[in-house]
């Protein structure tokens, strides 16, 4: 690991179902341009009300990936 | 949305099951005499422990609602 | 609860499967050697992605116990 | 002041011009409803965009007012 | 515990004697509108000076409350 | 909305005017490469001192913008 | 001081008094188990409340040790 | 600039007209006992308010100066 | 209040007694060579143990005081 | 300067020699596809263990580079 | 990773040499008592000044080891 | 101890070599004016890049010096 470098960015997913679904679906999305992501932190966690229910959660995340030398 | 006003109230629900159902609680139990609410933000997560094990969970929230004007 | 002192002890645990299991697996793991654990707070929020897929969940917590006087 | 009560509110208000005609809608809205608001602290600033401009700015207060006694 | 939701308010109280109470001050008067208060946390502590004295003590508390099911 | 995911980017933007114009340079510089911004939130106001003028205005923003499924 | 090294525990004492005796009476349940205590440093200020009466004061401490070389 | 050491102060300036013109003022005012400064950074943005109007707003800046060598 | 300007200082007194007399004994030291002090804020809460006892308290202060114009 | 805009990225460089290294070493690297770099803040230190043995450090920078107008 | 517990603890070290070498006496200390130590973060860097020289750097660690299953 | 009164001051130092030579450029500099300084604590580490390497480091300290009673 002594030789890597990490760049980091910043998403924003979401689900009608779970925390965890949010999260992987940022990653899913993300996958498609960005190779060798390695760990991620959540940031901030919120959510859309409508009718009084949770229509959809919404997680943001920090997410580090090495860049190859 | 620029012709809104929106206030926030801060909230703490709690669930035995999990972290998603602490939330919907205390956003159903707020819908009693709070109308229009639209989003929320996780500010805190929090549990009891009873006999080594989790015994319920516990979600602060920010929820903002629409001011009708 | 006037008359009891606390001590807190930061843990992260780790899982498979959901942010839940990740600090059911952490208070599982502390209550070997920490008795009389009480409560718990979450810090932060992580994982790792392997393959454009989350591997695990990691949760950090601040737990407390009563000091037994 | 020393024998003074004040209770805070957290508001967010918007305008179409800038941001200090936010904070003023947001107040203006709010004097419906609270009386006595002595001061406010701005707590964060964000906009929405649409076709590359700002359509609209938004920023949320932390209210102070007086509890009559 | 785990079927309650609470509520959280934001107050300052103040006083001419000492920081414990100016904190009694802020909870006495609110305990005229608001039932049911559990607990504060103090969200920070200032105070007056008037002629090189501490005229008064200023504490901002946010106070938790159950909301009746 | 649920089926969004958002990436963040950080800026600062300046202008000899006022605050307003330094996040709408910002925005507008960016807007040359970066497609579908939604939202800011300024981070961070600064300013650079001339001859004990303000020379320059700058504001840091986050600002979200949607990727295209 | 150069060549000690310090440990760190974080401790919550409480009292029905005041600050200070929640403080004293954390430091005095830790000393029978943790020797050389040097400094502390306030972290948290929170109280029950009990028929709209401060019950006790709960005052969280990070508490610093030197470790025998 | 590798050979320059900064001071920096702390100060609060008012405006009954806006946010610019109150760092303005607070410019001004120390500019009559403090020389070379370079930049401000922006710490809060408060207000006072009476009959429900902003009757001024406030600024409190941290301002960096070069100490001659 | 709108014309004028404030400055701020950072102090830490202490006191064997309480934290109200290590803020008084602050404020009473600077009084010595700052003029107009208005208000101060508690920026952090510390203390020296001797002996498992707490040897004296320390408090730590922003100060604002007026600039004459 | 008023008339640029900055971009900011987030990395993190290793070193097996000291902290000065591992920033060098992340900035090194991403000057391969970013240029005009203007700046670096460092925000978090890390380090890895082995044997009881620090076996690299790790720093988090946000680094700052101008968009050509 | 994902079957691992984690206990975190928080250390200060000091060195007459410079920041690295302070972190590296608070591992060397800690290891007398704590095994399979993995990772620290730097949590905060200060110091002693005797006659306007640097005495000795202190750093203070969060320090991260597994407890074994 | 319990009997001085600390002023704090904020410094921003640099040098081309180091992090710790940053800190003492800042500390010589400033003994010309201020006596009696005790202690520093680093509030930001910066740097400045040119040519793709770092042209100088800089650090920003909080320095504290007795009050002669």
């Amino acid at each position: 690991m002594p030789d890597h470098v990490y760049k980091h960015i910043e998403l924003t997913g979401s689900s009608t179902e779970n925390l965890e679904q949010a999260i992987r679906n940022a990653i899913q999305r993300a996958s498609k341009t960005v190779k060798n992501m390695r760990w991620f932190e959540v940031i901030d966690t919120r959510g859309h009300i409508e009718n009084d229910q949770v229509a959809h959660w919404q997680v943001t995340l920090k997410v580090g990936f090495t860049l190859e030398s």
